[in-house]
């Protein structure tokens, strides 16, 4: 409910949730359905027509629009409000085509909002995938769709990643041709290193892939992202990896290793780029691919699980006057591990105040691993060039991880640590390259790629 | 010293520090001058031809090399070995050019080593400049080298970042064109950051130059990222900005605005990129300018100090299984504010087990702010579009920062705690564009620029 104040101008004009309204205030006009009060009650929440939603703290005057609604946002709506209409129903796919199956697990791609209630749900039967991209039904056969749960995916935890990994192993096992999962993209790329680590002898592709723009937009990467996703299940490239928009135009996907690759701008559709590689590959919506790189290739071995997870793994920022105490916090707390997310080549901070040798010194002598992953994105680590890292990696036993992100740092040690909590046996599984996290040599030509 | 083992094989081939050995060990041969013992006794130090040094666990066999010293790496160690020469001092600089001023506070740029003790210094005199890159006397006069000390840059403080506010602002006023501060690169973006808060009515430009590779590598950027520098310091821009390589060639630098400018690479030359704006402008060895953006005019104003600064300041990442409670650490320590590196377009955990919520309304509620930069590095936060959003900054009360980087957000955050700690007085002055550390729009040719 909003404020009493609103409701009852609301009330006054006859207006209910999910009407188009005009807002005026501060000189400015605001156009677009009325959302459901969510968070401070004197904020009126509109739904625009290029299907962002706004938050207005209310200072002026609500009255019913004149202007209906424009074409196309109706046409989308029809769908949005009526669920799962019987024009659905009729949708089918070609069980002749190849199968795959989608697991769907929140996020912008898969949500549809519902304009009368406001609410988000995920999508509930293959055929709505087809609605949205009907080009899908010539391409595979969805003969499953699960939806283990409905999340964003800053709000997930190693259980999810479990989950979602068991639903791909079970249905990889089942016969399918590969798996896509659609997920929320704001961590997506630590879902994707999870998987990457949790699925054993991986022998076909499993595709996550998100949308950067809801599909009640125009401007929606969701349709082309799950076409290429499609494309990339059918390939030979039997790995984990993210398939979205490789440019601002609507030309080709990246299929990016999930243990490489970063969301690096917050809306941008090209947003994910792969990190001291080249991609697995671009895949076009034509179902043209052009590979990039090497990748393990497809096979009929049995997907096993590996999902021994320790959660109690710290991110440790390393910058100018940062302090090491917060370790100690930690290390109270029963954290059994820690990332450090390091300077340049590697630093922390190593003389002075502020030093941060004396504590990871104190805690790698109890067994405590420090593994070290740069800060600055691109590049690897050298532990050797300067002084100060020498007393952090030979002196106090810090472990540099070369060229491995620190997302993909903080699951592997999690997973590790799942596994065994010995400190030799964790350097050395560190240090073991599981699923192409870490590579000998970095190409120019991937920097800021 | 080394381990007693090491130093009587070294005794008994006559070997000392500074000379050039054979290694021996794991069927590979090492060639390089012997460096000091540092670190572990049992670790051999050896300076490359390449000018990296290298540690080696001792295993096997040292003899005294029986090549002579490549030329070119002779002809550097002359001058390093003997310090300041007598030929050095014979260097000149045209009091007829342009004064600047060139301050020294460490790193890879400004260190020499002394061969005989491994001990890196700064340089000592404007002429030690010249002896490395005798064109800038065609430029500028180097009236001036301060050292206000000699540091890593990880290891510096806010204390340091005032000292060198302090001497740029009186060589400044006392009349130079602009200054040149070479500084180590790993937290140079942090210095740059301080300095553009600290420097009030800045009427002159202020270049920041640092080194990838040091000045006894053959592939070395100081020479050229000096020359440029130079070049900055006479222009009509009045920022304080970063200059260094443009590109892996020896072509262009780019000066970059010191709020919005990043290290993103751990070893290239050309690390230091634009974030979300363009360059203030490429810079060419012999002079030519090319402006890419606006940009402060340089005036005759006398520039002001306002360096109070609160360091307890802390930044926080958010990842998926974040423990929140480390801001309650963080508080009970005393610290009074705090950074959000957070998820894609602004998230943190808000659902859950490990929600952030809760905890940071609680200490938003007792006036300690919490500013919000993206982790994704490019692009800016949109704290409308997601309920999770809202919740974070409507609800809790966070306080979006749109495409300030987490950096700059870090160094600002403190800069205004050290002028207030009114909650609504450091919300104004976080939002109060000071040194171009906002901007209202993001070009689409700036994602990784």
């Amino acid at each position: 409910m909003y404020s009493k104040k609103i409701e009852s101008i609301l009330k006054r004009n006859k207006i209910k949730i999910g009407d188009r309204i005009l807002l005026k205030q501060d000189k400015k006009h605001f156009e677009g359905l009325l959302m459901p009060q969510y968070g401070d009650p004197d904020t009126i929440v509109l739904k625009l027509d290029n299907g962002y939603n706004i938050g207005l703290k209310f200072s002026g005057t609500i009255t019913k629009s004149k202007h209906s609604t424009p074409r196309e946002v109706k046409k989308e709506e029809k769908y949005e409000l009526g669920r799962v209409s019987k024009d659905l129903l009729k949708l089918k796919f070609d069980p002749k085509k190849p199968p795959i199956s989608i697991i769907s697990t929140g996020g912008t791609i898969s949500s549809r909002i519902d304009y009368k209630t406001g609410a988000v749900t995920g999508l509930e039967d293959p055929r709505e995938f087809l609605h949205n991209v009907p080009e899908l039904s010539k391409i595979v056969n969805v003969r499953r769709l699960d939806k283990p749960f409905t999340k964003m995916s800053e709000d997930m935890d190693h259980k999810d990643w479990i989950k979602i990994a068991e639903n791909v192993a079970r249905n990889l096992n089942a016969g399918d041709k590969g798996v896509i999962v659609t997920h929320g993209t704001d961590a997506l790329h630590f879902t994707a290193a999870a998987l990457s680590f949790f699925l054993k002898n991986l022998s076909k592709p499993v595709v996550l892939v998100g949308a950067q723009r809801s599909t009640d937009r125009g401007s929606s990467d969701a349709g082309m992202n799950l076409l290429c996703a499609a494309h990339a299940c059918l390939s030979d490239i039997a790995e984990v990896g993210i398939c979205m928009h490789g440019s601002i135009n609507d030309d080709y996907c990246l299929f990016n290793r999930g243990t490489k690759v970063r969301k690096m701008d917050t809306q941008r559709r090209d947003a994910f780029r792969p990190i001291n590689e080249k991609p697995l590959a671009l895949v076009f919506p034509n179902g043209k691919i052009i590979k990039e790189n090497t990748y393990k290739k497809r096979t009929d071995k049995k997907v096993e699980l590996d999902t021994k997870f320790e959660p109690r793994v710290a991110i440790i920022k390393s910058h100018p006057m940062a302090d090491p105490s917060v370790i100690d916090y930690y290390v109270s707390k029963g954290y059994r591990g820690f990332v450090l997310e390091t300077m340049g080549l590697g630093h922390v901070p190593t003389n002075g105040k502020y030093s941060w040798i004396a504590t990871i010194k104190k805690h790698v002598k109890k067994g405590i691993p420090f593994v070290s992953a740069t800060g600055t994105i691109y590049g690897r680590i050298n532990p050797n060039v300067y002084s100060n890292l020498r007393k952090l990696y030979q002196e106090s036993g810090a472990i540099s991880l070369g060229d491995m992100t620190v997302e993909t740092a903080f699951v592997k040690l999690g997973w590790i640590l799942g596994h065994t909590k010995d400190f030799d046996k964790v350097k050395e599984m560190m240090l073991t390259n599981y699923a192409g996290e870490m590579t000998s040599r970095t190409l120019p030509e991937t920097f800021l790629y």
